[in-house]
This record gives structure tokens, sequence and C-alpha cells, in this order.
């Protein structure tokens, strides 16, 4: 039996999120069902994490167990033939019985995009956080810096979230203007639930010069979610990469 | 009675195209009936031209009589909350009595993406051509550069066209390359009809190397839609620019 991991972009905008659910339709619900009509086993498949409902990924991992003689170069033409036209395998490779896509992840990026002008962009609008208000890039910069390092980010994690430990790593933050397109992408070795979206919600109110940039330690300090900034919102929210 | 000129963009993803037409929604009938309702005028607008079914817009210019006395700033804001999201108006001003969003214009740029590489990127796919085969980008430029002046278009025209002369003036055609995406901005007094996405086609013939860039003279001389390519795809294409 080989164990095969697969390469996945989706559009999460019609989707509940990446995990299987009752009563709403989920990323892997879709490839579990595809998978298992194209190889005629039932397959289970294992993501390297959740993404919240309308959020994106161009490069999400998963693996999963099968039987089929389906050579794995052909495999993404085959489920790709099946599958809707928002989700696309763009990679699936043989991998060692002992790969796991959650447990063996190392880190991931995320990107998150706001559009900060006067009316956005249509053609983006599932896809970029639209902000009107001017917002001070460099004092953004200056605030993301307190967060990079092994911290405790309870600050920074909804309520609802199970995990034991709040620490986490975050290896880099960098924020890239152009035009009136803003990205910030964020590295961690795992983030906690709605980490990355209260992270950004909470750098755009320093960069509407609500906070000096100092008060991020603050923030981190109290181990108070109500002291950091809103939710930014999923649509902006994509992953890039996962690291093995 | 004020002449308003207005600027739209539109995702032209679930539109058949600009002009009203009977079995079919169209941008033009979505705005006719957003602004007559919010002005409680019959109102017909006036756009600078048709775009095809699929065909996006970031600027699209129209024009409107009315008598409403809604200001010209707060009409994008009145507008906008009754239309659907994947229309926007984003300017509004008011214009001489004998502006007429189609006769008035000069020069219109069209711009189309390519996505040249393996998977294509399932977020744009709405909005750009995705092409597999290896595109050379230099053989693109070189077979572009024949297009640009004043010429008789008509290997470039679709049938069904009813326009008397099939000569416009190309004033610029420039190709970026970035990664693996590839933007074909094309401006012209004017365009035929499927004019932009024939050539587009035609370059891509050329980048996947079926002819030399010298050819593009001879099928511009035989005056034959024949001689030229395939006509692109029409969800890569977007209208950018009107000049007046």
């Amino acid at each position: 039996m080989r164990n095969l991991k697969i390469t996945i972009q989706y559009d999460g905008t019609r989707y509940s999120g990446w995990q299987r659910q009752k009563n709403a339709l989920a990323v892997q619900q879709v490839l579990e069902d595809c998978i298992s009509e194209v190889t005629g086993e039932n397959i289970k498949v294992i993501g390297s994490g959740r993404t919240d409902s309308g959020v994106h990924a161009l490069a999400q991992v998963a693996n999963f167990r099968t039987d089929s003689s389906i050579p794995e170069d052909r495999m993404p033409l085959a489920l790709n033939s099946y599958l809707p036209e928002d989700i696309r395998i763009i990679r699936c490779e043989q991998v060692d019985e002992n790969f796991h896509a959650r447990f063996s992840a190392k880190a991931k990026t995320y990107l998150y995009t706001i559009i900060n002008d006067e009316y956005g962009n249509v053609l983006w609008r599932n896809y970029m956080w639209h902000i009107r208000q001017r917002l001070d890039v460099r004092k953004m910069k200056q605030a993301a810096a307190h967060l990079i390092g092994t911290k405790d980010f309870s600050s920074f994690r909804s309520s609802g979230s199970s995990t034991k430990t709040s620490v986490r790593t975050i290896n880099d933050i960098s924020i890239d203007c152009e035009d009136s397109l803003i990205k910030v992408w964020i590295t961690a070795d795992g983030f906690l639930y709605n980490m990355v979206r209260i992270i950004v919600g909470t750098l755009v109110e320093f960069g509407m010069g609500l906070y000096q940039p100092d008060y991020m330690k603050t923030i981190l300090d109290t181990c108070d979610r109500n002291t950091a900034g809103k939710t930014a919102p999923p649509h902006g929210l994509c992953l890039v990469k996962i690291y093995y």
C-alpha cells in the first residue's frame, strides 16, 4: 500500500473550510469523495491542518494510503478531471509510510492580502481584504517585528481552541507594499486557532495609528485576547507553503 | 437635467457581456435597473462599447441623464449599495451635455493576462488564460511590433461584425512577463469585433514557435481571418482604460 502526498490548491469561497463536517461542504470531503471514486477505495485524507471557511490555499498538503495502480504522476490529471474547478491537485508523490501531512509538518507560511484604496478591485473581492483608511505600513512593520521568535501567543488565539500550549515560534513576518496592495507573509512552526487573522487584524490597527509599535509587546505580555485587534476576515488569507 | 459619467468595474464571469439582451443577464441591464431604482426615473445608460460574455472591466465608462438630486460624489455609494458585488461604480462626475461615452471615446486599453505554467492558479481561474506549453515571449513581442500603427485589421475580426471600415490604429502593444504571468496591453483608437482576443490568440501561436515573427506582416496583408490564430478565451480579457 502506497502513501501518497498531494499538494492542493483551492478557492475557499464556497467551502466551510478544510475539515469535513456534518451540514456544510468541506474541501476534505470533496477530495475524499473524489479520490474514493477514482481509486474505487474508501479513502481517508490527512491534511496538514484546518483552514477556516473562506480561507484559500495555493499549496495545502495532504496524504492518503492507496492500493490503486494509478501512477503518482498521472494522479493529478486523473483527480482533476473529477474535481470541481475550484479545487486542483498540482502535485502527487509517493512518500515514506511514516509521512503524516500534519505531524511531519515543520512550518507553514500564510499570506494575507489587503487592498488599501478607495474602491478595491472587483476581480479580487474574494481574495483580498479591502480597507479604505490609509494604512501606515512602516508602523505595521515595526509592530510586527515584536512578534518574531518563540513566544506565548495567547493574545492571538480565538477561544474554542483546545491545544495544550499557546507557545509558538514565528520565524518570519514580512510585509510588502506595492501600489495599493499590502501583503503580509507569516511563517511559523504552527498556528493557534485564528492566529494569523488576529495578527493581521491587530497589525491593521497599528497601521491606522491607533497604537505606537511598541504597544505590541504589551499585547503579547497580557496573554489576553481582548488586548489584540479584531480578527481579519477569512477571504484575504491563503495558505501558501508547508515545510517538511 | 445632468449628464453623469460613471466609471464601472465588473467581473464578467456570470454576465452575457455588457449589452442588454433578451434571454441573458447583461451588465447594462443590471446597471439600468439599479440606477432607475435609486433615482426613480427610467434610466438609459450609454456604454463606451460592448464587452463579450465573460470579459471583465476595471474601468468601463458609461453616461446617463438624470434629474435626480443625488450629488455626483454620493452616487457611487448610493448605487453600490443596490448593485450585486460583482459590479461596482468607482467614480461619478457631471460632464458636458454633449459627452457621449461611446462617440467621445478617443482610445481604449485592454489587458489580456495569460498564466503560463503547469497548473495555473485556482484563484485566478476566471481572470487568466492558462496555457501549459512554454511561450517564447521575445517572439511574441517581435510579432506584436508589426501590428502597431494604422492598418486594415480584417484578419483580426470575427465575422458578424457590421462596422464599415476595418482600419484601426493600434497606438501601443506592450507585453510584460513576470514569473509565469504574461500580460498583453493593447491600446487602440477602436477595436473590431473580437479583435483583441484574435490578436492574443495569434500572438500565442507565435510564442509557441508555429511561425517566425515576420509572418505577422503576411497575416495582416491577406486581410483574411483564416490566416490569423484562434480567438483567445474571453475570461483573460479586461477593459482597463478609456481615453476621452
